[in-house]
Formats: C-alpha cells, structure tokens, sequence
C-alpha cells in the first residue's frame, strides 16, 4: 500500500441535484486520480455484442452443423492463416464490429468439429442438449470447488455418477468427473500407488523399490505420460503383449509379473483397456481381474479418492460451515478451480433418455458393421484387421498399387497414400479422418462412428471421396 | 463384429417416386434391424432449443449480471435443493419445455458468480468478451492437440504468448495454456525435477536421493497436492518462514537448503509466490533468485516442457504431415484433449485493449486502498495486517466483543463470527465473501477486488452489510 496515496472525496463540479442531499450518494470518489464510483464496464454495449456474437454462432455453426454441403474445414497453413487473422492485441481496444467480424474469421477458419464428416477424432456432432449446457455453464462461471459456489452442479454431478455406479452394477462407489481421459489414467495410477503404500502420499517414492505397473502395448499414449509424471519413469511401465486383435494376453501378463518380481521390483497396478485407442480392442478382464487378484495388484479406481488427495485447504474447505461440507468435494480433484463437467452429460441423458442414449450406441455400432461391410464389397480398400466395435481400420490401395506384389516396395508405396489422400481432403474441405502407422503397420486410416448425425450416406460418401481423391496415385 | 449380423438393403414399402431410379438414392439402409439413412438427431428442434436457451441465459445471466438489487444466490441445503430439481436421468428424455424450465431451475439455484457483490473467490464479473470467446469455443468444441483440428487456436494461443512474453521483458520462452494453477505448479515441479535429472522420465524417482522442495509457509495449497501427485511426497516439501507479511524471509530459505543438504537430501527446486492465496504476498524474488543462483537451484519454468512431456504418440502427431508439425503443440500437455483457453483472454485483450487491462488493474487497487481506509475508519472492523496489493483481510468485531480484553475468549468468540456472518449472508442472498483462520489468527474475511463492475459503492455496502448482519451477535 502506497504510502503516499492521493486519497480525496469531493462532488463533481457543476452536479448539483437533489440527490446530492443524501449523505454518500453521487459523491464521487478518487483514489489516486481514479474515479471509483459506479461500475466502468458499458453493461449496454457489452450485452448487445454478446447478443450479436450469439446470433452469429447461430447462423455459422448451430445452423451450418448438419448441412453436408458446407466445408468441413477452410485449410490455411499457418503462415497464410496469420495473415488472414488479425490476431495482434494492441494497446486501444476494438470496436465491437470489428470484434464480430474477427469471430466471424474464427469460425470460419476454425474446424468443423460437428460436421457430419469430421472423423479425424472421436466427436459427436452437435450435441443441443450438451451446447446448451455449455452455454450455461460458461454464462455463469462456476467452478465446482465447494456446494456453496456450485451447490446446483455439485448435485448433479453426485445423480450422474450415482447412476453410472448403478449401470455398472456396483452397489457402492464414488468418482469425480475429470478433464479427459489422460489425467483419469494419472487418477487411476495415484490411486494404485496409494493403495500399495499411504505414506506416499508424505513421503513419496523415495526409498521404495522399484514400482512397476502393466499395460497392453496398445494402451493410450497417456499411459506412458503419467507415469513419467508421476515419477514412476516410463521404463517402468512394462508393455503386455497382445494378440491379433489387440488384446492383451494373460499368459504374458503374468508372466511380465513374474519377471518384475525376479528383477527385485514391485507390480502394483495392472492397466486394462476396453477399446483400444487405435483398433478398438477389448482386453479380456475377467482372465486379467484373477490374475490381479492371484497377485494382489490394483485394477481399477475406488473410493480412496478423497484420503490419497486431500491436503485441507483451510482456507477453501473451511469444516465449521453451517451445512454438510461433505459436497465440498473440490479436495478430490488434483484441480482447484473445476468445470462441472457433469453438467453436460447430465442434460443430454435428460433430453433423450437412456433409451436414446441406447439408440445411438446400437445405431453408431450398425453403421460400423455397415462400413465394413462396404469396404470388403469395394475394390482398393483393405481391413487392416476385423473390427469388433467401432472402430475401424483400413488401407486404401491406389489402382498403381493393386497388382503388385505385398512386398518391401508395396509397403513403402501405401505408407505415402494416406497422407497424401488426407493432404487432399483437408485443402478440400470435404472430409477430415485420421490415419497413423501402428505397430509395423503402415500408414492407415481409422473411422470411429460416434455421431447420431453420421448416416449410411455419410460411410458411402467417405469411401467414394477416397477413392476419388486416391485413384491416381 | 457379430457372426449372425442380419445385414440387408431394400426399398421402403409404399415408396414410389422418381429419386428411386438413381441407384442408392432414398434406399433404406437396414442393419440389425436399425435404420441407418439419413441422420437420427431432430436438428429443426435441437436448434429451436439452443435459441430458446440462449434467450434464457441472456435474460436471466447476462442482463441481470450488473443488477445489484438481484439476489447473489438463493441458498438452499443439499437435501432441499434436491427436491427442488428434477435430477433423476429416465428411460425416456424430456420434452423441450421441461428442459428449459429445468435449465431456469439451474440457473435460479446457482450462485451468481459474476455478481458486483460476489466476492468468495477470485472472480471478475462478466466479462462480455471473454463470455463470447467461451461460446464460440463451446459451439465449435475444438480441441488443442494439433493445427490440423485447431488451427485458429493455436496460432491465438501463440500471440497470446508472444506478448506475454514480451511483457515479462524475454527475449526468447515458451509456455501453454492450463485448466488452473494447479496444474501449472505440477508442470512447475515436473519441469524442475527434469532439470535436475533428464532421466526421470524414463528412470522414475527409484534410486534417486531424497528430493526436496522449498515454498513459503504461506503458498497455495496445490504445491503439497502436486508433491503428493508426482512422488515427491508432502513432507519433502519445505516450508520456509514468512516475515509479518507473508513474504518467504530469504535467510530462513538459505537455513532451510543447508539443512536439507545436510540430511543428505537433494534440493532441487524453489517456489516463490508473487501474491500469496491468502494474504496477498510477494515473495523477495531477486534475493530469492540470488540463493537459487548460488546453490543451482530451479526457481522457475522454461522451454524445457516438449523435451519433458513428449511421448511422440505416432497416432495423433504423425511426422509425415504436409505442414510444419511444430504447431502441434498437444504432446507439451499433460492431457490430450484441450481447451483453448488462450483464446478467451485474447478476444477480451483485443475488445478493451492494453491500456483497458491497466485501467482495470489500476482501479481494483485503486478501491483496494479505498477498502482499507473505510476498514480503519469505521468502528468495529480491524485489518489483520495493511496489505500490499489487492488482498484485504480484515475482522468484524461485533460491539458486544468491542470491549472485551483480546485474551483466549475474545479470540475463541471472534471466531465463531465470520461463519455466523457468512451463514446470514447467504441466507438473505445479499453478499458473498470468504472468511478463512490462517496460521494461528482466528477466522477473518477476505476481500480481493478484480471485477471492473465493483464500484465504491458496493465497498460501502459491503462493510455496511456485514455490521447490519453482525451487529447482534
């Protein structure tokens, strides 16, 4: 605090009103040159700019979502998209249509996630019901730390996971909604660490031996992630072998045990994985629940949540409240601050029920069957493996290739298709779907049906626009 | 993928007409039984939906945002609320009209964080550009991983950092968005630990000396959670002693590395707070500096972060892509999935400007010091020490605890104060304020100005508020 402060109170020259007359009212007060009387911000101006800013996003995305024709992308590479964007900040602030006209700029660069032809990642389309509680939740800004900020959705995230619980057929259990899926894996991995040994939690890894944990080589990156994050070391992640499909196999699960107890370390978590990320595979869990349960190893998360994370903020999760701090549950996050992330799921399971939730898992699993029904019908496309959900996986062989021997030159050939085939897709604009190299495998594209929006239309056109993008290769 | 599929294609009964004649036109697509041409979702009434809602946020958020006459929350205790809300997910979804009446409930039982009177965490009111910028991102979902999907965002995330960067006064750095400080304090403390041993990564905390952190006795509390999370253990974190105002006393710090030292741990890294959680404290950072300098100790974050996050996942960060790879920048994150929060500060910094930013920083220290004044004036509140920057701490001392001696029973009754006070504020809807004890000194409020909507008068109101709802006790 400044000492020397210019700390006055005076009424503004000329004002001179009734009002005056109440002792504190219109008296205008500076501190250091500062008028702090009445709000600075233009509520007017800033209202109708959100209600313009809405309109627009009604019109270029709501609207624009399902319509096939539209662009799945407006590709730029970046040197090109700089210039096109203003994106400088300056020391004056834009005018409000200037602002609008740049949103109108991110948008249209931006990809269209919720076009029915964006497979590049697992999306959904547009889902209204989650858009809605999106909007809600950022218009008020809550931030699930405590039931006193967030009583509405501390709520509503305790009714979804309760019926979660219920589907899974558990009688008990507890959980947190978390950002995705890579820090749940980091989750999981705390936790079975903590269930080895509580005072890691004080005293961490440091004179413990050397903690191992077991996955299947075709586990998520994240894997790999969290255990170098969590000090465990990535070498101690030790890859299960899996079979054609992409499971992992028992037998050299515990075998893998086995070694790590020869080398003198200590298996603590087995990592099972229901729906790989790249071929979809299910490794077999009840094979895999004995063999941790023959061992003694953690397989999955529980209600340790709360003693393994709480440090007690006293000054956030104060306990003489005058209500159940019990759904004070920010402490269980290794967040402070925390979208409820509920929220979302919780309005579209209202909206259509679990019977539509139902619908659009059984309808997502037939247009799969669908597709690769087609590309075995289809000359120049190649399963890379029979899928057993949704994703699918497959090799689009280009006419120069379709004679020639599956040999060194005919695999170095297809890895350069599918990168080429997606280079022009994107700068068309008319489908974006990844593909990536796995395990020996060249380069291959993966579609995952997720979206209600994605139709039989939608799998013909997508093997059509290969195709026609592909055939001169 | 099922064995005994009932895969079949023929034409829907009764429909006769022209399109029949293009081959694969208006032909219903059938597998198990289920439909699969055209998509599912009703978008007419999903849109009808998203506008009806949207009218609804702008009525009830964004128009009565600045209205200080609305209530800050309508509390309500869990099990009442519960009844209030309809939760309960069924077989079947909801009709429109139930939905948005529920999503009125929501927003009626939610508290009001960007309320002028809402000041129980560190929130700035509505801020109308930001709002939009977080619309816009929720509308068009984009996720960070790599420009292909996120091309906009990544680039605004950039200039973002650019000018920060350039703010700080580097010639050269890197960095990335997170969900919180949370997570930036484990990044921190990854990104330390990597310093001191590259090998971490691979190799884990196994063998490794005893490591050993140092932060002041007054930082935020996630440097014990992330301590806990990364293996490092809370009791190797340790606390340096703060002086009278929070500030880490250097001399404790260089007693404190010495004494690690000689217990034979390794310390390796030390975080300095510039605006402690609580009291608003600013650590020495150049003597601070000095003492890391001197024993080759971390003090803060660099460009190291790809090198140590990077797990190279081939499936979402091929190196064969047609542009320039380094702006797929997901792999620098702990998690996959990302939001573009970069984004939102952008459109709020293009809206109002450089200098609209220093104005709003001027001016909440402006009515911090205007705060301060008011608390020394007026009778029955005493601060628990004179700030330095925006924090005010401060006691309400009722008039039947004005006279009594400060011994034991003064301080055992004064805490019992600001829970009651909170307990009525809330009650009535009028206010919200955090009160918390803090190393040895009984319950006080704390109040930190941020929002540009926060006026004088409502610092008026605010201690006149708290002696209306305390002046019995």
């Amino acid at each position: 605090m400044s000492k020397d402060q210019n700390y006055s109170e005076y009424s503004e020259e000329g004002e001179i009103d009734q009002e005056e007359m109440v002792p504190g009212k219109k008296t205008a007060v500076l501190v250091d040159g500062i008028l702090l009387n009445g709000p600075t911000t233009d509520a007017k101006a800033g209202e109708n700019f959100v209600k313009e800013a809405c309109r627009l996003i009604m019109e270029e995305v709501v609207l624009k979502s399902t319509n096939v024709n539209e662009k799945v992308c407006e590709w730029q590479p970046p040197e090109q998209l700089k210039k096109l964007l203003d994106l400088e900040m300056r020391a004056a602030g834009e005018p409000p249509h200037t602002l609008l006209e740049l949103c109108q700029d991110v948008i249209r660069y931006s990809v269209k996630t919720n076009h029915p032809r964006f497979f590049n990642q697992l999306y959904a389309g547009l889902d209204y019901y989650s858009l809605v509680a999106r909007f809600i939740t950022e218009a008020l800004n809550p931030s699930v730390y405590t039931y006193e900020v967030s009583p509405v959705f501390l709520l509503v995230e305790e009714a979804v996971l309760k019926k979660m619980i219920e589907f899974i057929g558990w009688k008990e259990g507890d959980g947190i909604f978390n950002p995705g899926g890579s820090v749940s894996n980091m989750y999981a991995m705390n936790l079975a660490r903590y269930k080895y040994c509580p005072g890691i939690k004080e005293k961490g890894l440091f004179g413990l031996p050397r903690l191992i944990l077991f996955t299947s080589a075709e586990c998520h990156y994240s894997m790999k992630k969290a255990a170098s994050f969590l000090g465990i070391g990535t070498e101690n992640v030790y890859f299960v072998e899996t079979d054609g499909r992409g499971k992992m196999i028992p037998e050299e699960l515990d075998k893998r045990i086995w070694q790590a107890k020869q080398e003198g370390a200590v298996p603590f978590l087995v990592c099972a994985t229901s729906g790989t990320t790249v071929l979809g595979a299910f490794d077999p869990l009840d094979a895999i629940a004995d063999i941790c349960e023959r061992h003694g190893l953690w397989l999955h998360v529980d209600d340790l949540l709360k003693r393994c994370y709480s440090a007690n903020a006293s000054y956030l999760f104060q306990q003489d409240k005058f209500y159940d701090v019990s759904y004070d549950t920010g402490d269980k996050s290794i967040q402070c601050s925390r979208r409820p992330d509920a929220f979302k799921f919780w309005m579209t399971w209202k909206a259509i029920g679990t019977l539509g939730l139902e619908d659009r898992v059984n309808r997502a699993l037939a247009l799969s069957r669908y597709l690769v029904e087609e590309i075995k019908k289809r000359e120049g496309f190649k399963l890379l493996i029979e899928p057993e959900y949704a994703n699918i996986c497959f090799w689009y062989i280009p006419p120069s290739l379709r004679t020639m021997e599956e040999g060194p030159e005919f695999w170095a050939k297809l890895h350069l298709v599918a990168p080429t085939i997606k280079e022009r897709m994107m700068k068309k604009g008319s489908l974006m779907l990844g593909y990536q190299p796995h395990r020996g495998k060249v380069n291959f594209f993966r579609q995952v049906v997720i979206s209600p929006q994605v139709s039989r239309e939608d799998m013909d056109f997508l093997l059509d626009e290969i195709d026609l993008l592909g055939r001169d290769m």
